[in-house]
């Protein structure tokens, strides 16, 4: 498998996750009117997959600019429509936000900063799954069983993975058992993107219904839940996809760790607390049918919030590229202690 | 609609509720073997449901030994099979029990017997409804909004139903505003079947997948949680589908009273606590695909509890159509304080 999303030329190219595990499609958008419907459609979703692809959208808006006209306003508002697109995860923003500050310099100087942003990210996740699995082994066992939700894996970054990256790299060590990946409705990313992900890494794994995660953590089925975040606020409140917040409440009170790992990107100095977190209500068409089929009678409606939040006292250990902070000690986030990842940047 | 279980002279009908909400069909049962497949094939389920097929089914194991030949020793063999269709939900063992009494006064008797068993379930769930409302409105308020979880209602019942009778009671006091009806995966009893009921009732309803439930309790979308009981043990830990105890999680934590409707049948005295519920596990195959849809690759493992056990400690009241016992305060569950459930029985 490649990189789930890769700057092509003068394109983007993005694995299509809504055609997975069946089909492994790769789609190539013009257009920031593509890119923006192949994220609300959850095309690519994931939050360092939606940072890269924030990034690599202001390039497009620049060579679009170029082509057709428009201008630097164009570009603008072509950024702000794109960093509006999805809300709840901080990485989208944060990455349009970045590659705007080079577009003074030019397409070409554009280009390569989302270029390097989106590459970089395979390298974060490499550092913070390893220092992810550092903190297992100390903390946890030599060898484990993980929970896992939704899908923080090589798909829902450019490449290797978050929470998923954790279990990568303590599946190179010998270092876990088993993992339990939680089915993830409404849109099945752990039944299809996270079950695909581990066959691939030959890390023998159950799926199981979201309502299953936290009583098989009461009857010790796991030794730590592991997963991403969309947002990490500065009291360490996260906000990830909607089911999170039981595996947390069930693991504080089995005395499991709950492990969040996720690239410094996700954190956001400016968000005081989970309250502060929009949280994105989708479709309720996607609760109302399944895999294509309606499940429930003519007219009925649906919620369907796409998030939640695990307040810090809940959270035992938040992972980044750069440093282990413990919520549920009181440990505040704050600034990382270096900031490796903005080197080079003008902005800096 | 009619009774979800009831007997036809040497039958036992029974709404298929694989087939709802999309098609209210009646299906008629002639032999022990097809009740049993009905009953693992969850065509019919729902623990008091399961207490009336139960009690139907020696019924009619009796009239086809009487038809068929076998005499006492095949009753009693296929009672046996019928006892042990589902293991977690008391009521199917405590009913077949019970009507197994009357066989030695002849298949009339034991006819009538599990005809009045059934009947009697209306209302004993009415009078348990009305308790169960009088108690929300005493110590949650006179308008609530409602999360319940899987499907307690006249569908789980031979009618009124449990949870969604409490409900049901409070609606016709107009004490009802709201009510969030977990999807409940893997069978979507939630979605397919406590939707139709609500819409049926003109309660007003949003459907939300499981997940969604916990987040949606801590952010002050619900007054109050009722669900329904599988089994509930005599220190007050409480069996129910799968996805419940994330609900008693959550509401514990954001001081949401978590109730649970249940008939004196579905309380086990022989059963200490949690620890001793057998709890059922089902196919993977009801996590991997959905109407006939894979949703996980090739090759996917899933395991898949069909219940969870929420501690006494998260119970803030178990209400049964004689008592109001409250777990959370220490209240053990211990013998109903009268039996009127057991008049006229000769065993009683």
């Amino acid at each position: 498998m490649g990189p789930t999303v890769a700057w092509r030329g003068d394109r983007v190219a993005v694995i299509d996750q809504t055609r997975l595990p069946h089909e492994l499609v790769v789609v190539e958008l013009r257009t920031v009117d593509d890119l923006i419907e192949a994220i609300t459609r959850l095309v690519v979703r994931g939050a360092p997959a939606l940072g890269a692809v924030g990034a690599l959208g202001v390039a497009l808006a620049a060579v679009v600019a170029d082509r057709d006209g428009g201008g630097p306003g164009r570009v603008r508002a072509d950024a702000a429509r794109l960093r509006a697109a999805r809300p709840t995860a901080v990485n989208l923003a944060w990455a349009v936000d970045r590659i705007c500050v080079h577009l003074p310099y030019g397409t070409a100087a554009v280009i390569d900063a989302a270029v390097a942003l989106a590459e970089e990210d395979v390298r974060i996740n490499r550092r913070l799954a390893e220092r992810g699995a550092d903190w297992v082994q100390a903390n946890v066992g030599p060898r484990v069983r993980v929970h896992t939700h939704c899908n923080a894996g090589a798909l829902a970054t450019v490449g290797w993975g978050t929470a998923l990256g954790v279990v990568r790299a303590l599946q190179a060590r010998g270092g876990v058992t088993e993992v339990l990946a939680d089915e993830t409705r409404p849109l099945l990313q752990g039944a299809r993107l996270t079950a695909f992900e581990l066959a691939g890494m030959g890390v023998p794994y159950r799926v199981v219904v979201d309502g299953a995660g936290p009583s098989l953590i009461a009857r010790g089925f796991v030794d730590v839940v592991i997963v991403g975040a969309d947002r990490i606020a500065c009291n360490g409140d996260v906000a990830n996809k909607i089911g999170t917040y039981p595996l947390a409440l069930a693991a504080d009170r089995a005395g499991v760790p709950f492990v969040v790992a996720a690239p410094e990107s996700t954190v956001d100095l400016a968000t005081a607390d989970g309250a502060a977190i929009p949280i994105e209500d989708r479709p309720p068409d996607e609760v109302l049918s399944f895999a294509g089929v309606s499940v429930a009678p003519a007219g009925a409606r649906a919620l369907n919030p796409a998030f939640d939040i695990t307040p810090a006292a809940l959270v035992t250990a938040i992972v980044t590229e750069t440093r282990v902070v413990r919520p549920a000690r009181g440990e505040r986030v704050g600034p990382a202690p270096s900031a490796p990842t903005t080197a080079g940047d003008p902005a800096a």
